[in-house]
């Protein structure tokens, strides 16, 4: 399969296999994520692999009770660390403040993230497949307890691969020209807007099992997974709601707006116990 | 050549050759942007496509007189963008607040460098170079409004991309073991972290041009896209600055620690200006 094809086919998986993953093929996408670009290339990045079956439980867990990474052979958590370079940069003398720079952190950032995806679709090329867990930033005091990590470190992604069950079928995506813009931003009509989110999600009205295959995988999987009833939950929810868009199914239900403007108090504050402040 | 291999042997390229992309090769680039991982899926991204002369050359400034921004012929603006997404919550009488929300913010930047990554990987197997540009992030203000970008849109990093007359050497690289760790997180010695740097730079003895060649590219190629004489400047820095390790070279010179700190005034004023705010 070509690149293009890898990229254009590619879903998160959350359903592996038990099969382990070669130790050659391991270390082959710990080349690719130690070979991405960094912002003059000061590689401030580490990334703890996990394999161990208690680790991989509790990584689960600190994520937020996501069964798939459990069940991953190989997660990988891609740490922001500033701890090596302030380490280094003591020893001959001199200061690095990264912890204290908004502008290392965002260009730090952008740099573990193209390591992680290099090493996705490495991972997609190989067979295998993977996906991402952000919510390993809601909870990065416990994750750093449990894994050692120390000061100026900041777990900030998950990744978790394995080979897959089975793929979700394709995920809707916006129509290419919604999100391109040529020489100038295009600012679109609320029409525009409307039709591009249509054209996208479809309709809530056809079976709601179908609309979470494409929308809400992870509730799915998690049925099959865990056997939670996550399902009927949601569309309990969604009825006591009254939800009749897919914005409202995405803003009131799954990103709750006053909900996540309250999750910056606990964010900032694992950000200061691991002694990052840009105040 | 192999996905590993492209990995392995990227090199960022500042040294465009004339030639023009092929319009087809363009849209394969936007087809990986546009497909790439997002968050729950919601896409809070717009690439802005830059090909007009004048357009590469502002932007060539914008970005703090970068020539081969202005060079290559082609330059993508990614954008973190939620105008789009809160435009249509207000259609459907909901609220998104992705621009108060640092959750949102994290994950929407991660998705963005995704995509920005899978488009380095596809142009480098298409036989392009590209290289990173996250320097628009201290001139947002600007950037935002000669590309007539909106409130809520944030200009957060430019890839520019074209055939590649010349490619640099390989980078220096951390060796693999000095950036995973197994299981744990393992905090390396003062010697351990000083020699890995060590293995990674080399000394600060040998032929002043080579050490740039290898650590300060983008010196090397001003000087032969703008006769700037950038080397010599950095050189006399150097000594003026008594610069005698790696890490001074680092954290003196380029990247000077209390610089750093503060040009985050003038971050979170541009944030502020595009209707974000965290606290």
């Amino acid at each position: 399969m070509s690149l293009y094809e890898v990229i254009m086919t590619r879903r998160s998986v959350r359903n592996f296999d038990s099969r382990e993953i070669p130790e050659h093929v391991i270390e082959s996408l710990l080349d690719a994520a130690n070979n991405s670009p960094s912002g003059g290339n000061i590689q401030p990045l580490s990334v703890i692999v996990v394999r161990e079956p208690e680790a991989r439980k509790e990584l689960a867990e600190i994520v937020g009770s996501q069964p798939w990474v459990g069940n991953a052979p190989l997660s990988m958590v891609f740490c922001l660390d500033f701890y090596r370079l302030k380490r280094w940069a003591t020893v001959f003398n001199t200061d690095f403040k990264g912890e204290q720079a908004f502008s290392h952190f965002l260009i730090a950032y952008a740099d573990l993230m193209c390591s992680a995806q290099s090493v996705v679709l490495l991972a997609e090329e190989r067979g295998l497949g993977s996906v991402y867990i952000g919510t390993i930033q809601s909870n990065m005091d416990r994750a750093r307890e449990y894994f050692g990590i120390p000061q100026y470190v900041l777990p900030m992604m998950v990744l978790s691969i394995g080979y897959p069950k089975s793929v979700p079928k394709n995920v809707p995506k916006l129509e290419k020209e919604a999100m391109v813009h040529r020489e100038k931003y295009r600012v679109d009509s609320d029409e525009d807007i409307t039709r591009a989110f249509e054209n996208k999600y479809g309709s809530l009205e056809e079976r709601m099992e179908n609309y979470f295959e494409r929308t809400f995988v992870e509730a799915v999987e998690a049925d099959k997974q865990q056997s939670e009833r996550w399902v009927e939950t949601v569309k309990e929810e969604m009825k006591r709601l009254e939800i009749k868009s897919n914005a409202e199914f995405l803003f009131k239900l799954r990103y709750p707006a006053e909900d996540m403007v309250k999750m910056n108090e606990g964010l900032f504050r694992s950000f200061k116990n691991a002694g990052f402040d840009f105040s």
